[in-house]
């Protein structure tokens, strides 16, 4: 009989079960067997009394981060070229450091430096675009199985509309697509291969139609960005005059929801796409981030979550500068406040336990019983110690406000997947 | 004969002389002779080759960061209560916090704090609000003296529309102001008392008119708040229908750059008022991250620099949260990007080198020849490692790009007000 593994960790627990509401245990217990939450607790149950507590004293146990939105190849600019738009900045900055990646060696030296940085900021499972590079995407798929972090990994197809060096052969692009995904679909529980078009513009009707079978053939997940920016929307119309919104092309090939699908932005999306969404069971990815900077625009969240659409939240680097989705919350909670504002009140600003909700559980969710402290979720959880407000009294609901508005990866003090804590990845690949 | 203080320093010396350029000097020389800057150079003038270098190696030399609107009695409050309007933020949070500082030891935990914070970030000369208790101010005013920041420093005057524990009897608000202009007047060269009413419907007629005559008298600079929120643009306009705007109040009672002038926010400001404020010389003061959390609003910054009013940012504690002007600029830049979308683009979003110059030089320009390196301005100046991007290879604009994107106080080695470098304040008051 295998022997269970049970750990006990006190804290101050807090946690969002709802969107609407914090869960909060003030020096409270969370027990874990096997990796996952038995519950959490304000006493030890008679039953766990002779287990060992991992006492971390005042500070606050919480759900570990889940970044719906980074692209690893981009991770060497951030914070560049954030002076125009969308399309201009792929174009000029964002297609010829991709481009680098046919290159083994330099792409392991970002990925190193990528995989740190997850690391240190907490978001402990991540949906990842690479390149159109079968082998750079291998050896990103292979790192995160060896650091332990979790993640989608796609690698991405592109075969129109782009510079030669990163126009893909179609068939070519799909043979690749394949072969990743024969290679790594179910070898571990933590990261994934997926299907990841770079976005209408620069795929082929045949590629999408490649894509969408691909998916249902191996049921594979599918990732892609929607309804970004002015410029891109004209752009897929003329392209596809026929059809009544954007997601209704991806919807066409396959591609939006026939799997698990994650669309990134959405601050364009039409009522009838976001009722599309809602029926497929779409994710609705928001990057507010990365919105602002390249002056995309705003996404109004809260209508997709009123609606009942799937929300997380992404980094969205190089779009976005910071990998820590504590200043993406933030982000999220300032530009959801001047949507309601523009909106006339029609459409109330996000609230501080949604935002939180969206960063942990509602992304999570895509991941499987993740981003929660309910029996039977994975014990992904990062210990925060507020450090910054050593001096002054505060009660704990004002603590998480602090560690929302003023927090940093500074604060992250042990980060658990699946009940392991994880260490810095030192890699010697 | 006085012998003067000559100091050489070598990096890379960036500033913005104007708001349309970066000056960089790649392995630079800036020269400091008694505190003022003698110029910058590329290689070290024959007069001076005997004068020993500190040498700053591959690392930044910047002018330091001047802002222009915090409230010190709020510092505790940072992050707290960001899910409420400025009128319930004000009585349901910030006022009840704000009356604990008649008690002197509270207020001096409380600056002690923010003064080891201001200095943390960067922020070397600020303008600031105290509460309306005279000795606190006068407190503050000390502590300032004592670590060598620069600031303006304003008791709040506030004598109706307040809670009883916060309303000023109007003959001894003004006779308070005063007392703090009398004995504080002349006595420094870093560190001034301003007039500081709260905001307009906060003070009586008589009150304002007080505190014009004052300003006149001791020809004494006023800072205020402008526009800012939908409810108090209605509040004032109902206590004052017969004025055209905002503006035109404080203008009508001498407090609208009859002296130097500056007013936070000027969200709403119409076309009118932002001519009153280019005609009498009023500085717009933009506070980003306060006006997001707030759910106040957007102000059009590039309107006021493109009429030409002088313009400067702040960190509006605890309306804002971060106190680092690193944070505020890049939200500066975000937020402009979002008003340049929603005007149709008949707005541009700010430049980088805007940003940077209205957080060193704009501002700067309030507290004498301060914020950038050409002769005859003050030394104030940080030395910037940006050890976050270690690993790859970036030329010195990229450098600086990402400093305002991805920069925090962490990346600040050296600070210097006035030519001397600063150490963090002790305090034993």
């Amino acid at each position: 009989m295998k022997r269970e593994k049970i750990d006990i960790y006190k804290g101050h627990i807090v946690f969002t079960k709802t969107k609407d509401h914090f869960t909060i245990l003030e020096n409270g217990y969370v027990i874990v067997k096997d990796g996952k939450v038995v519950d959490t607790y304000t006493s030890i149950p008679e039953a766990y009394q002779y287990v060992p507590v991992t006492d971390y004293g005042d500070k606050f146990i919480m759900p570990s981060f889940n970044d719906m939105h980074i692209h690893a190849p981009q991770f060497r600019n951030r914070g560049l070229c954030l002076d125009i738009n969308l399309m201009d900045w792929l174009f000029s900055c964002t297609f010829p450091e991709e481009a680098k990646f046919s290159n083994l060696d330099y792409a392991r030296n970002v990925y190193n430096i990528l995989l740190k940085g997850l690391w240190k900021v907490g978001n402990m499972r991540s949906l990842v675009y690479n390149t159109i590079h079968k082998d750079a995407t291998k050896l990103l798929l292979n790192m995160f199985l060896e650091c332990g972090l979790g993640a989608y990994v796609g690698k991405v197809n592109m075969d129109i509309n782009a510079p030669d060096y990163l126009n893909e052969d179609t068939e070519q692009s799909l043979l690749d697509t394949e072969e990743i995904l024969m290679q790594y679909q179910g070898i571990s529980d933590l990261v994934h291969p997926i299907i990841a078009p770079r976005f209408v513009p620069s795929c082929s009707p045949k590629l999408l139609c490649g894509l969408g079978y691909l998916a249902y053939q191996y049921q594979a997940p599918v990732m892609s960005h929607l309804s970004e920016d002015i410029v891109e929307m004209k752009l897929v119309k003329s392209m596809y005059p026929q059809f009544p919104n954007y997601g209704s092309i991806y919807n066409y090939y396959g591609l939006f929801g026939q799997t698990p699908t994650v669309m990134a932005h959405c601050i364009f999306s039409s009522d009838e796409e976001i009722e599309l969404m809602r029926k497929n069971g779409v994710y609705a990815n928001h990057n507010p981030t990365s919105n602002c900077n390249l002056g995309s625009g705003m996404m109004a969240v809260k209508k997709f979550i009123n609606r009942g659409v799937p929300v997380g939240i992404g980094c969205d680097v190089s779009g976005g500068g910071d990998i820590s989705l504590i200043t993406v919350m933030s982000y999220a909670l300032s530009v959801s406040k001047m949507v309601s504002l523009y909106s006339n009140k029609q459409l109330e600003p996000l609230k501080l336990s949604e935002a939180f909700y969206i960063t942990t559980k509602g992304g999570g969710s895509f991941f499987g019983k993740i981003g929660s402290f309910e029996p039977g979720y994975e014990f992904d959880a990062l210990v925060i110690e507020d450090n910054y407000i050593k001096f002054f009294e505060y009660n704990l609901y004002e603590r998480i406000q602090q560690f929302i508005f003023l927090g940093s990866s500074e604060n992250i003090r042990e980060r658990f997947i699946s009940g392991n804590n994880i260490k810095e990845p030192m890699f010697l690949l």
